[in-house]
């Protein structure tokens, strides 16, 4: 994947210095996800791993909607009609699209306008750091379409952001949360204007980008990995991690930089 | 068993519209648990496995308070005189309660009102969802009672819902908290007036009654077993998971539903 | 160790009615980590093990500081000069320390003043209960100086204390936070005044010192050994952990203290 050149047909991607910014783009039903959407994300988000260049993506709203989920019409009408191997495909692909988003080694920030719900919840919980505007509206709605809370991932992960108690009646009950209750329990990291979502989540990739890079691919590997480990397991694998990191160009440019009374530049080697 | 007939010794029991209530009876006492009222609970979490016209509990609190935790009488004395294996039947027998608590697929909504201590405590947390009264008093008080804060899963739990930094501190200092610092923590999905907490808990419940409850067996289910898998394989498992779900009658009612623009009318199957 | 004559070349250290208090002492300078300190906390902590007349362990702050972490010229200068083994064994050496901090019986309380970034951070988190005057300033600066956020454990314990939403955050862009942000987040326990710090975290010291010790180590030990097992695993741990601290002494001097109304007084044993 060229990120200057990458052009897909799914969904709006910009490039620039070291941030890529990706957006549903049908604003008019509030940015939906089709089968065709989800294969393409998946795919671009495991094209990443090998995207030196690539250093942070934000993953924006669109016409003042995050994404509205699982098309009615596109996904869940033909859902109701398939076979279990089907079904499977299907979830599959889905659990693939966060497992690419986890498997990625650059931070993901999600930029949360609007509605953002079912599989467009799940894409702002599975990213790294979350922004909303007081307008967010976010619902793990999934029983009420008469389906279970356990869908790509939230079961596991969604309790890890804001605890068993709070995640348990997201999931039961489906309901929407805003803004202000994310923020209080840890889900979005801030609440920003609407007109400054867009320039806040971009600065703050752009500050990642400016970052060790190959150290944050570490970190967030090592967030993934440590998820199941022993305490112990986990300090030694950190051991392991840091120790590779302290042999990168970056942590002596980090070094000579403070010597010299400079702020470091980072290459992201 | 048969939830309409059922009939407990030990506790309370009713039973309408797919929702049991359960609560401690000797208000008295302020609903102390002893050796009957823990075994019989137990074999009654147990037995909502079977019983699928039982779609959600909740676990009440009687005369101002919701339990005392284990009987200094009827259950301190005797087992300081146990032998280890005595011993241990009665840990493993309360430990089986919350085992059970977890394991049967009905949501449970503790209302805890007044006095939440001790294996009282444990009850509440082992709960999916809890509601309390400003006058909710709850301690993890082992420790002062010269035992260690790791009693029926309440290192491996408490943490998860509330953070390991609280957790610590409850369980170190067996400290009683309040219910305004349970909700921020979020240990307390909402706290309403003690005349409202009853009416609150058993709408909740029917409106978890009247939703896909297959469907969040299978939530309750996976909230559970994913507890100590790794991301990838959490995220595999709820695949399989949501794909049962997808055959199931309630996911093709809630689509037709929609389409018709009504209110999909779930039956559990 | 005999914790009344221990005298460590590196830290201050003095021990007080089963209380003991450690802290880094070079205000001067906010109290930096040299390669001799670290060696030398991990030395002592492991010898807490078998000091039993420790109960409780106090990492105070000296001239208004925690401490400032590995120090530039006697630290990262080395680091940037050595070879993967030698990194290796300091990573595992830094490692260690929070191996040990975990590892002794004794629950330690962080009395945080000031600076207490980067590994002065992770001493803070390695403890079991923090509390921080509002002058104290947190940094997991670790992506800072070029490395990657995983240090001595910090992406497997800072996310089950504030979150994994939260803890992402301030690992990718280690930026600092402050008691209030601290406190709301579960991360410190409590926020006093500066001129109070010292007495309330030695007032809570010994009230764990005055608990029953024995059953504080095996809450600590069990907090650890949870971390990764399953949840019906985890609830077989404590009906064996729990049944060992039933034949305690403190256990029935707790009850024979109830029975004739009065405080029981703990030995530990």
């Amino acid at each position: 994947m060229n990120p200057e050149t990458f052009s897909p047909s799914e969904f709006s991607w910009t490039f620039d210095r070291g941030v890529a910014r990706i957006a549903l783009d049908r604003p008019e039903r509030k940015n939906p996800l089709t089968f065709q959407s989800y294969a393409e994300l998946r795919d671009t988000f495991r094209a990443l791993v090998y995207a030196r260049s690539v250093k942070a993506v934000v993953f924006g709203s669109q016409g003042g909607n995050f994404c509205s989920g699982g098309d009615v019409h596109d996904i869940i009408a033909p859902l109701t009609k398939m076979s279990m191997p089907e079904l499977l495909d299907f979830t599959r692909m889905t659990g693939d699209l966060v497992k690419a988003m986890r498997g990625c080694p650059q931070p993901i920030i999600a930029a949360v306008d609007g509605v953002s719900v079912g599989a467009g919840a799940i894409i702002a919980m599975a990213s790294d750091i979350r922004y909303a505007t007081p307008e967010a509206k976010t619902a793990f709605l999934f029983n009420r379409v008469g389906l279970a809370g356990c869908d790509m991932g939230a079961c596991a992960i969604l309790p890890r952001i804001i605890g068993q108690g709070r995640a348990s009646e997201l999931l039961f009950f489906g309901r929407s949360f805003t803004a202000e209750e994310g923020k209080a329990w840890g889900y979005f990291n801030d609440v920003v204007p609407a007109d400054r979502l867009e320039s806040h989540a971009m600065d703050a990739a752009r500050k990642l980008a400016a970052g060790p890079s190959f150290a944050n691919g570490i970190t967030k590997n090592q967030l993934n990995m440590e998820w199941d480990m022993s305490l112990d397991t986990a300090i030694e694998a950190e051991a392991q991690a840091q120790a590779i990191c302290m042999q990168t160009r970056d942590f002596e440019r980090a070094y000579r930089a403070f010597a010299a009374k400079e702020q470091p530049v980072f290459e992201g080697d």
